[in-house]
């Protein structure tokens, strides 16, 4: 924090000291969200919302770049539609909103607010899909979903979420199985291009994958307190959902066939693994690339004749090329800093009467705090650089820290003690076997969090078991 | 329609003889919607939600520039909350969704999902407001509100539908006000510019206004067979909110004092207006500005030596100024014709090997069918200002019409004759009592469209009672 801002700002808590309520402090601080009085569920601020526009803008043009369109499906599921895919209804019914009455009215059939929307997709393809002409469609909504949820965190876990979910239909297994590839590599690349946060891609265990699903692809990242997140998964149903549903087309040689389905989504919980892989103990600190402010001007000594005008006057030249914001208020500029530290801000440009005189101003990098003098003149340049650089360094610095609390091990001892002192990511080596998922998830509180595409044989051995080893996992405690 | 394709398409209700018919059969055959299993909701297709995405895109960024914010409220509201304003409840509790259980757990409280977000955005006003410093508060949320009906129709009335609502807070009455009577502005400006619909600004009386408001405006637009439909409205509701949920701020003088709220909002419905005002009886007719696709190429002859390299080269060139789409499907072009008019995509190109012999191309009017062949040195231009011509005429055909159909009467006679033989707008002068508007209403089945702020002066007296005139009201059939 500046100097002369840290005694301004009530401070938030320490992460090191508590990192759940450091989390708490800035979600509420940095006016992200407010709680609702409704059980579970938040109301997202402008500031935050304004984050998520631009995950959203992002992702959405990768999404129609790749040939995906938009639709909107019901808010609401009859039960018998939710039930006609067994493993489906198993894994979301406990969790379910349901509607018994419109009005005064009880209604025949009970209806859920949707968790997901497969059963309505899947009713929808059976309708619109007769020849392999209509193949494939390639569908995406942007909605929120509710599932109930005890214990919840903004953004983390909370009864209703915002949400994209990508849901297509396909000829054949093997073009699923690229799509459910593809989405997950258009995945990675928005969280380590515009989020700065990199991941480990791979497949969930079959314990750990999606309801329905014939497999799950997942990408993993890794918060500063040590703990996984989720942070996007993709899922290839086969034709489970198409034999349920009966969605059949007729192939080039006049034979019915079912279609090949796959499922993927990103929620909110990415402005969390933005908080819990950047944050410091200032506040947020964003990418520049979702920053609802890039470049926050502050003047200094306002009052003075000139400031506000070559405030202004930067201001208008700056805006055509980042997003910009010119506090004029009468705050000290102390305070200021304090604020748009807290908010996360990339850049911090600082124009008083002695640069003016100079014609030049301050540029402060939210990141790393460094102060540089510029030229007036070269201003633009300068800050375009800059943004870049930050954005890079910010993934750079993201992925040290993950490499740097990432452990190979071979015995059971090496893990419980790693998980325990230095929390992170755990490789070791599996069976293969749910027995040994479950007693490593018993005694460590540790999940398997995916078989990553990319294999290392640490050892030949199932670190639990000791029996013949099959894969390499990630391991970890998980959000 | 295109004298080769007449023949090869199912051909469209005709919309004189009925018009129900002839909508349904639009949106069901130019793809917008497909109809879901939950009674009264829909299904908005790719081809209807990408309409949707471009009428977003362009109130986004109106309401971004009179600096209104975006935020997300949870879709559920307790029903105690939904009862603190006694006019709101009344008017939206016997048509909300009501959940009653999470999983197998029985709720304490029931929660309604939201007809409307006054009471959440009002209790969170009543947190983050507090001093003068704070005001305005110019917040909106796109999302999807539930209101149960009996009688549906795609896009016009559906239990589920898709909107804005804009929800404010100003210090002074005055200010709410004006806030109103801009955003009316704001409506009726995209609803002329972007969706080339005309319409008539005015005053709902007050048994027409929203539950809970002090005054509701309006935009009244006048569809195809002679129906009015309520375009969007602007709520003041004063401080009856303010009240109701105690949302007070210190002013200058340090005194306690009570807000002034507006609400405003439009819908999907706005899709169903621009079916209803430009639709013919070849199908949709879309004005430039929301058309998914503006220029449709269909290559003649493709399977001759150069047809489609040529017509490729063209939408290479094109799509960078307008949105494009090349067909090269083997359907007959007469099937094409047939199959954008029905989308209403505004220009068609058609190219073939006599075409580029003489280096020209033909483009084709939607609106108007008018055919005419341009070099291919002059393409770009030619279809920049034709789309702005078809933009342009679509507005004025639709005023021309709706002029056509608006009828001044001064005896109740005239009005009832109008409204029965050739359906349209009715002005009538009104003496300002409810009796007279449920008299009229009674009689002729129209109802009390706004009172215009353009007021004229058709006689001194009340159509229905022959009391001394207040006001001259807009009158019409409604859906």
């Amino acid at each position: 924090m500046s100097k002369n801002s840290k005694k301004m700002v009530e401070a938030i808590t320490d992460m090191e000291k508590d990192f759940a309520q450091w989390y708490t402090d800035i979600v509420k601080k940095a006016e992200l969200i407010d709680y609702a009085t409704v059980k579970g569920c938040m109301i997202i601020r402008p500031y935050g919302y304004a984050i998520w526009e631009n995950i959203q803008k992002d992702l959405d043009r990768r999404f129609k770049e790749t040939g995906h369109e938009n639709v909107y499906m019901p808010m609401f599921i009859p039960e018998s539609l939710l039930k006609k895919e067994k493993d489906h209804v198993e894994g979301f019914a406990p969790e379910v909103a349901w509607i018994t009455h419109f009005g005064e009215d009880k209604l025949s059939e009970r209806l859920c607010v949707r968790p997901t929307s497969e059963t309505l997709f899947c009713e929808h393809y059976s309708k619109i899909v007769q020849s392999y002409n209509d193949l494939p469609k390639l569908y995406n909504q942007w909605c929120s979903v509710v599932r109930c949820e005890k214990t919840t965190r903004p953004f983390l876990r909370t009864t209703e979420f915002l949400w994209q979910e990508g849901h297509t239909v396909h000829a054949t297994a093997e073009e699923a199985e690229e799509e459910t590839i593809r989405m997950l590599n258009l995945y990675a690349k928005h969280c380590e291009e515009v989020l700065a946060i990199p991941v480990i891609k791979g497949q969930k265990t079959d314990k750990e994958k999606f309801a329905g699903a014939k497999a799950t692809y997942t990408i993993e990242s890794l918060m500063h307190d040590g703990k996984a997140l989720q942070t996007g998964t993709s899922h290839n149903f086969g034709d489970n959902f198409a034999k349920a549903f009966n969605i059949q087309y007729t192939d080039k040689n006049g034979k019915l066939q079912y279609v090949s389905e796959t499922s993927w989504g990103m929620t909110t919980r990415l402005i969390g693994a933005v908080i819990m892989v950047h944050g410091d103990n200032n506040g947020l600190v964003l990418p520049p690339k979702i920053a609802p402010i890039q470049l926050v001007i502050v003047p200094i000594a306002q009052h003075k004749a000139g400031v506000l005008e070559e405030a202004d006057e930067l201001n208008k030249r700056l805006k055509s090329i980042v997003r910009t914001k010119l506090d004029k208020t009468d705050k000290m500029p102390g305070w200021k800093f304090a604020e748009y530290e807290m908010k996360g801000v990339p850049l911090r440009l600082e124009i008083g009467p002695k640069d003016i005189e100079n014609n030049q101003c301050i540029l402060v990098r939210r990141d790393t705090l460094e102060k540089v003098t510029v030229s007036l003149d070269k201003t633009e340049e300068i800050i375009i650089d800059l943004l870049d650089k930050i954005q890079r360094d910010m993934l750079q610095r993201a992925r040290k820290n993950r490499d740097e609390h990432t452990y190979a091990v071979k015995t059971m001892k090496e893990f419980e003690e790693k998980i325990e002192k230095t929390p992170g990511f755990i490789k070791a080596m599996w069976c293969g076997e749910k027995e040994c998922e479950d007693k490593i998830k018993d005694e460590t509180a540790a999940t398997s969090r995916c078989i990553p595409f990319e294999q290392e044989t640490i050892s030949n051995t199932c670190v639990c078991c000791g029996k013949k080893a099959k894969y390499m996992l990630y391991w970890g405690k998980a959000y």
